[in-house]
């Protein structure tokens, strides 16, 4: 991820782990607000609170005024406090990634925990859809390299917003995301009649299932709206095509919808398509980030990597390379004393290498040692005593396959480098 | 850091930011239990307070009802903790780095941060003084790639117990010690008078600073315990000579005490030569590290950086390289529509070759795209316009010296790869 970031311009950026609470608090609905994880104030954390209080001490009353500080719940409104207190110094557009653990008070599960990291990538300062296109094609290259098969679905709000108008029911629009946001689980049938229980025409949510399920982005120009819309992502795929051959991973999902308080444009959701997982990232345009500190008119456009699941995924793939298991290339171990002062010697000048050197701590039983080389997964063991010191020259054995060689330092080194 | 931990075989580690209070209350001293941030517990967090604290409301008492858990203070509890409850997994000798930040509730100053990142080197399970060489070494490799001038300072407990046992008076050892560790500061008068103050006999007290001053091992063999700790750092550097000819920044420092509540025998500390600031890290061997958490003998050796310290440091000696404000190596201006479509291509082009290219995010007026190219700190800009995509040629400027290269596509990424 980070080589990718950066091949793009983007800078990293790591902000503190502790925000003030009212930086956090009301960004992230009353769930949120609930899962923010408070930190208590330092010293004497009872001195500011009110007599009143002490009358009927309740939790939430309390709160201000023993906890001014929280744990980051996201990267985003700590991006969107940092960018508006160095607004004067960045330049813009302002390219950031940001990869850090984010905190919430849930309960833990499969997918779900207390710690995980985030990897945003965000551009600030342009409302230029080629940023949608270069944050698109990041997604398809980062899980290109990672192995993992996913679909990237794309949507963008005025095309929901124009299903709503086609519907003759634009007052219904949020509840009309909310409920079309389900259609993966519930299916076509209980939609349609959670549509017509909101309000909406039978015969008019029929044929916009039709559309949705024909999924062109031709079916959604019915209006103003709509081809607004489709004319962004048209422009935006345009960009892609110039770079990328198989956009096979790239879907067009016109009931997308995720957190559309929040993005007003295009938005993104990536899902694995191999293994069962909710989505691995996601993304959009956001208008105003910064409106909620005071700075309005900052368009911005972000993704996340969920780094956690991402792991999660790996691992049940099994696309974990074997040799994050193996800290040593080459492990020495020592018969006698003169032996081990000469394998130290020799561990620090392979280690000047760039070769992945250890010295099993004391001379002696070699079935100790041999049992220690398993344990810590050396890729290679050489015994050295008397006869390897004299000559320097060392028979080293390959773990894995048992063989074992025969070399002088020169070719020792060139064999276990790079 | 993490190359040359790496390269001696000690595997990354990370623990989470959040432990319960009843781990870290009472393993920092009273001092520490203050500076520790405890988090608020969840939901109603006063659900658990006894009726009788809310007849007399106190911060402290009300404390263990209210937040169970508190962040991370430093790196070494919990490795002791993660190893203790993972000592049936794991390869003994265990050796371990982390790089993480921990979280103190002070009040902030140069060089002194709430949160601070801490870069922690360790190995436990074994008695062997070849690892207090390498972890010297370390020390030295480090500071060395870093060119930050220092001077690493070690010393044994045995030696500063055999200068109490000398002085006839082994009961106020640990009194003796934070009065030698002051030296520096308050000097040889002040250490003397407050030794003689401490009950040490005055004529007994001169004659140790004459060795404190004199500075060789030899002249600390005068009983056994000095004798003890004179043989222990004669093998460190006998191991550390093997492979290091260079010994002039490394200093026999007897009057070096440094938190010996805590270490049990080599002691060892890196101070900056060329900048006022304290010490850029520390370590030491420790015997019962995981005997708090009810697991007895197993011995450990551990060295800490404070990369907080050395980012300070390294600023006020203009050692970071240039480079790292160079996120973007190319940046293209543009000057139509149709060139920016094709600009976007040859950036993505340029991208899979691993450079780190930008595209302006609209065509226009090149005089904001040049500020923008000096804001970002581009390396090289390239203007693309008809010309440029109809020959696909080139011609790159180099914003640091203004020198102007024309070039085709695979001149450009020979040029500016690597």
């Amino acid at each position: 991820m980070k080589k990718v970031f950066e091949s793009y311009g983007f800078e990293p950026l790591e902000t503190p782990a502790l925000e003030y609470e009212d930086i956090l608090m009301g960004k992230y609905g009353e769930e949120g607000d609930k899962l923010l994880f408070k930190i208590l104030d330092s010293g004497d954390y009872l001195k500011d609170v009110p007599t009143e209080i002490w009358a009927d001490p309740a939790a939430a009353k309390m709160l201000p005024f023993i906890a001014e500080k929280g744990l980051r719940y996201d990267l985003t409104v700590p991006l969107a406090r940092t960018v508006v207190m160095n607004r004067h110094l960045l330049p813009f557009p302002f390219k950031r990634y940001q990869i850090q653990p984010v905190w919430r008070a849930d309960r833990p599960q499969r997918g779900r925990y207390r710690e995980f990291y985030q990897c945003d990538a965000d551009v600030l300062g342009s409302d230029s859809l080629m940023y949608e296109a270069e944050l698109i094609i990041i997604y398809l290259e980062v899980f290109k390299r990672l192995q993992i098969p996913v679909k990237v679905q794309y949507n963008h709000r005025a095309i929901l917003e124009g299903m709503s108008v086609k519907m003759g029911r634009e007052d219904l629009f949020l509840p009309m995301t909310a409920v079309l946001d389900k259609l993966d689980k519930v299916g076509e049938e209980a939609v349609i009649h959670e549509l017509v229980e909101l309000g909406f025409d039978t015969k008019q949510v029929a044929e916009m299932l039709n559309a949705l399920r024909d999924k062109t982005l031709a079916s959604f120009e019915f209006n103003e709206k709509g081809r607004l819309g489709v004319n962004s992502l048209r422009t935006i795929l345009d960009y892609i095509q110039s770079s990328i051959s198989d956009l096979s991973d790239l879907v067009f999902e016109p009931g997308l919808a995720r957190g559309l308080s929040y993005y007003t444009g295009t938005i993104f959701e990536v899902v694995p398509t191999s293994v069962k997982m909710g989505s691995l990232g996601g993304g959009g345009r956001y208008d105003n980030l910064t409106g909620v500190f005071g700075v309005e008119g900052i368009s911005g456009v972000g993704l996340s990597f969920g780094a956690d699941r991402i792991y999660d995924v790996m691992e049940e793939l099994g696309l974990f390379p074997s040799e994050i298991n193996n800290p040593v290339k080459l492990l020495l171990l020592v018969l006698d004393e003169a032996s081990h002062r000469f394998a130290f010697q020799l561990a620090n000048r392979l280690r000047g290498e760039g070769i992945k050197t250890d010295v099993y701590p004391e001379p002696g039983k070699l079935k100790k040692q041999f049992k220690y080389a398993e344990d810590i997964k050396a890729e290679y063991i050489a015994v050295i005593g008397e006869a390897e010191r004299d000559k320097s020259e060392f028979s080293i054995k390959d773990q894995a396959t048992g063989q074992q060689t025969n070399c002088d330092i020169e070719s020792l080194i060139q064999r276990l480098k790079g």
